[in-house]
C-alpha cells in the first residue's frame, strides 16, 4: 500500500487499520504532508504496528515492484487513456509477485504522470452525483477484493442434508396427499432451499431434529 | 442504513459519505449516544444532505422491514445460531423490496437480541489477528457489494416468509419439547435458512403448505 504525498494523518490511522484487517502490512508514504501524530494513532486502534512500521520515503520507484495499480476517482472518458480503468473486482487473477497499491492525495489523487506508470488503473463504481470516496474507504474496498482470506464454515455435508430431507420424507408420508406430485415438490423445493441456503452442520441438526420430533408425535397420536 | 446506539459521530459522518458514494441516501440513528457535531460534517464531505436527512429514532422496528440484515464482525462458532453468518458478496440475489442494514455500536456492536431479529446476518471475511473492522469501513463495502443489486426475483415478501414461521410454529405447538429453547432454535434456524436461501414466492407457499398440511393431519388424529 503505498500512499503518494497523503495529506491527512487521521487517514493513515485508518488505511493502517483496514489492512490489518485484511492481513497486510507494508505501508510506504511518498513525502508526506502531514505529521503521523494522535489522529493517526487514535484511527489505527489496534494496527499502531502497521502505522509504526510504516516506511517513509521521497520517491516511488515502481521498477521495484512486478504490478504497480493505480486508483483513480475518476474515469477516463474516451480519450484519456491514462484513466481507463477496471474494477477493484476485476483485479482479481491479474497479480501476482510483488505488488504495489498506490493512492493519491485527498484533494487531488494522482497526478497524470503518475498515473502513466502504472500498470493497471482501478476505480470503484460510484454514483455520478458524488464519485470522490474517502481515500480509506476505498483502500477498504480494494484490500476487500484482494484478500483470499477464506472463511472456514461448517457446512452440512450431503448425507447431513439428506438426513433432513429423509425425515421430512418420514413426516409427509402420514400424510395423505390428493396428488403425489404434491409430496414431490415439497421435497424438491425443501432440497433446494437448503442447498441455496449454505445449510450448516448445526442448522442440518436442528431441522432433522424438528422433522424427527414431528413424526414422533404423529405417530404417538396414531397409536 | 440503520445505526444502533452509534456513538462516535466523526463515523456517522463517514458514513453519509460513503452511502451518498454510492447512491444511497436513507439513513437511521436509532437511539445515538453522540451529538452530531462538526466532526460528522467535516467527515461527510458533499454528503451533508444524506447527514442532514438522517433520521433519529428510539427504537428500530423489524416489521417495517422486507429483509433485516444484522451485521457483525465475530463468526458464530458451531452452537451460536444467531452469528451464522454469509459474506457480502453472498447478499446478492437474496434482497428484495425495503431492506435495513443494521450496524451496531462501535464498542460492542450489536446485541444477541438484536441479532435474533434479523433475518440475515453479515461478516466481512477479516484477518483473525484483528477482525474488527471500523463501523464506516465495514458499511463501504457492504454498500460496494450491494449498489451491484439489479437483479430482479419474485422473492418472497416478508409477510410470506412470515407465513411460513407461523405454520411451523403451529406444528411446533403440538411437540412437547423439554426445552423450550429448542424450539425457539428451531424456529430462529428456519428464519435464517428461508432468507439466506433466497426464498422466491412459490416456495414460500409450497413451505406453508407442508406445514399446514403437518398441522391438520396432527390435529386431525389429536380427534
Amino acid at each position: 500500500m503505498v500512499l503518494i504525498e497523503p495529506e491527512e494523518d487521521g487517514n493513515i490511522g485508518a488505511i493502517a487499520r483496514v489492512m490489518k484487517n485484511f492481513g497486510f502490512k507494508e505501508l510506504i508514504l511518498v513525502n508526506p504532508k502531514c505529521k503521523i501524530g494522535q489522529e493517526a494513532y487514535v484511527r489505527a486502534m489496534h494496527a499502531k504496528d502497521v502505522l509504526k512500521g510504516a516506511k517513509i520515503v521521497e520517491e516511488f520507484d515502481p521498477n521495484e515492484y512486478d504490478f504497480v495499480v493505480g486508483t483513480t476517482a475518476k474515469g477516463g472518458g474516451f480519450y484519456n487513456v491514462r484513466r481507463f480503468s477496471i474494477t477493484p473486482r476485476e483485479l482479481k487473477g491479474k497479480l501476482s509477485g510483488k505488488v504495489a497499491i498506490l493512492f493519491g492525495r485527498e484533494s487531488i489523487g494522482l497526478k497524470n504522470e503518475e498515473l502513466e506508470m502504472c500498470d493497471l488503473v482501478v476505480r470503484v463504481p460510484t454514483s455520478k452525483k458524488y464519485p470522490t470516496m474517502n481515500i480509506s474507504h476505498a483502500c477498504a474496498i480494494l484490500l476487500y477484493e484482494l484478500s483470499g482470506l477464506k472463511e472456514e464454515r461448517r457446512l452440512a455435508k450431503r448425507e447431513e442434508r439428506e438426513a433432513v430431507l429423509k425425515m421430512a420424507e418420514e413426516v409427509l408420508r402420514e400424510i395423505r396427499f390428493k396428488k403425489t406430485s404434491q409430496k414431490k415438490t415439497i421435497l424438491l423445493t425443501l432440497r433446494r432451499v437448503l442447498s441455496r441456503a449454505g445449510l450448516r452442520k448445526r442448522e442440518a441438526y436442528t431441522l432433522a431434529g424438528m422433522f424427527r420430533s414431528i413424526r414422533n408425535a404423529m405417530k404417538n397420536e396414531g397409536n
